[in-house]
């Protein structure tokens, strides 16, 4: 007997970051560049918090939205960080940035509703929009450093469009949009009903100033922010994040909210207000020097890549070898023993993304396997993109 | 300008549970019977187990589905309980039952599809199937005790019936399945594209044996349970519960499970694993004396109601005062200083739920107080429904 699941749910496809993250697993010897996860256990101080909270019994229901001791610290945050005003009532404290983008894309988009989303991009928002019955426009960024002009994203625009996606810094190219680029979707979402939905978990770990979502400020009504404490703090684990949104963006949201998963743990919420008062400069001082260290290993492989100004990924172009992105990642793994993911999985062949949030000496032992299987190939990078030039 | 949001969500309804639990708390003076969540803490053991993880540095994101070690520790668990085998790659580990309640029908259902949902019954049933676009038939159960009788199914099933949703037992009611109610069902589902929906988050806080759904194990292909460690560990704030699905429905119920939380929170899995070995019979006997003590007091105030088999509700008639059940409701959290939850809440007029899952004390009080508030109202209860008799 045949038994009819939920056709776009057919449709949707896994996690290739997952896929070749668990590949690079079951190869022997084989190390992983590949899962974007911090390799550093969360700080003592959070954890104790945990610890603390459980002596103290708080293992019952939280309020859906989240603990108001938490909301108000995320609303003090967002202050001080957005340079964005959103009350504790305008707050929902979520399982992770995956729930923030789950539930957001969800509760605005109908079905046939056209989602903008610059490629390459985080394979969730396009796998999140197809489960709404959203159609997604990719709008191609590779051949214009990794930001949006004006001239790419008219095209895209029309009655049906209903959300545009922005991750700055990006996964997987770790470059932040400029002050033209959010000028560019500002300009295209003043006075239509399309909502902005900013995905800034990597924001805390930007090495330099660089325009964020508070560049929206005049479009509020139409923002919403995704957060997550799991990248800078490195709590992936713990699966906890937040969102915000104008008040009756929320008040729609927080439904869905109470319907997937009822509220964040209890237990991890007094640990999250502690991680926010983590000095995060020394672990921005940590990825910067492995940024550099990456960069110029990449450099001398001969291998062209946009400098990234914040989060942990590298996005080098690996075309001109004759292979695409996957078999060129597959290949990789079982000849030399190194995880990498393919840029097709972000929407973007010719590229492979590269993490360095792990320990320096799996970072050099990694680039010197890259480097190694570089010089086993026939042929050097040809056809660079201009913009990498 | 106006920004148009998913009109399914538009229609959802925030919980009534949450409302009347949120009313009794912010009533001075008020106590409450209306949220149903242990008010003990979790187990010492248990606790002890999640310090262990956050020492153990278990911070890191887990295997999407779970755990291994939980994911084997709940097959044998299903054995054990449910008398049916599920291998570990057919379990996902959830946020809570909600979450699997919610990937389950959200991963069946077509816009336009029909879920069969006997009442009264916990609203999340309706509210998720609605956001999936299902269309929901409801079972009246209140005439036959709760009971499901196939001269009632049979005029709901039809082309479009692709799943029914069994609570067992049930929340509001507290009362199981009886074994026909249970073959009621399962002739209806044979040789149809109809999947079954198991609800068993009360099954462990069963008094007597009573018919689980080992009963479908013909239907296996067609089954998905849900479960939670909330209700009889009492861990609601830690946020864990678990599906078991046949393999390809798994397969394919496990992405919207990706998509939505990534996975349960790492910390708190090994804490799971030795939950399930805690004893739950000084539970389960603490439950049922107050079960006795709760139903012999509302016998002497003279409101009619089905004795619960499991969990920790009763669902007693308050039909005949002259006003429908969030009148009675309001009045009482007003006038009585006792919060219960509506039956309309449940999709049932005429009755009130009340949770007994607090200390013997507070139960003892608010029943206190519903006498003195019956006591002030002109009339007793009339028109008993004939099942209740």
């Amino acid at each position: 007997m045949d038994l009819p699941m939920n056709r776009r749910l057919l449709r949707a496809r896994p996690s290739g970051i997952r896929r070749f993250t668990a590949l690079a697993r079951a190869t022997p010897g084989c190390i992983s560049l590949a899962l974007g996860e911090p390799e550093f256990p969360t700080p003592e101080a959070v954890k104790a918090e945990a610890k603390a909270a459980l002596d103290q019994d708080r293992t019952h229901y939280p309020p859906n939205n989240g603990e108001p001791f938490l909301l108000e610290a995320l609303a003090r945050f967002g202050e001080r960080r957005y340079g964005l005003t959103y009350a504790p009532e305008e707050i929902i404290v979520t399982a992770g940035a995956t729930e923030a983008i789950y539930i957001a894309l969800t509760g605005v988009l109908n079905p046939g509703d056209q989602v903008i989303i610059p490629t390459p991009a985080f394979p969730l928002y396009q796998e999140v929009a197809g489960l709404a019955g959203g159609v997604c426009r990719f709008l191609d960024t590779s051949r214009d450093g990794f930001q949006i002009t004006p001239g790419r994203l008219a095209p895209l625009l029309n009655q049906r469009t209903r959300a545009i996606v922005l991750n700055s810094p990006a996964n997987p190219t770790g470059c932040a949009y400029s002050a033209a680029s959010l000028a560019a979707v500002g300009e295209a979402a003043a006075g239509r009903p399309i909502f902005i939905l900013w995905d800034g978990v990597y924001r805390q770990l930007a090495y330099e100033d660089c325009p964020g979502p508070g560049e929206f400020r005049e479009l509020r009504p139409q923002l919403i922010l995704a957060d997550s404490f799991s990248k800078p703090y490195a709590m992936t684990g713990w699966r906890a994040g937040w969102l915000m949104a104008d008040a009756p963006v929320k008040a729609q949201l927080q439904k869905l909210h109470q319907y997937t998963v009822v509220s964040a743990s209890s237990l991890v919420q007094t640990a999250c207000v502690r991680a926010l008062e983590e000095d995060l400069a020394p672990v921005v001082e940590g990825y910067r020097r492995r940024r550099d260290y990456a960069c110029r290993r990449l450099g001398e492989m001969g291998l062209p890549f946009r400098r990234p100004e914040g989060g942990f990924y590298l996005f080098p172009f690996i075309g001109g070898f004759g292979m695409g992105s996957e078999e060129f990642c597959l290949r990789l793994i079982r000849e030399g023993g190194l995880g990498l993911v393919p840029g097709a999985c972000f929407g973007c062949e010719g590229f492979a993304r590269l993490s360095y949030c792990c320990r320096e000496e799996t970072l050099r032992e990694g680039l010197d396997r890259l480097e190694a299987f570089l010089k086993g190939l026939p042929e050097g990078p040809q056809a660079i993109p201009r913009s990498l030039r």
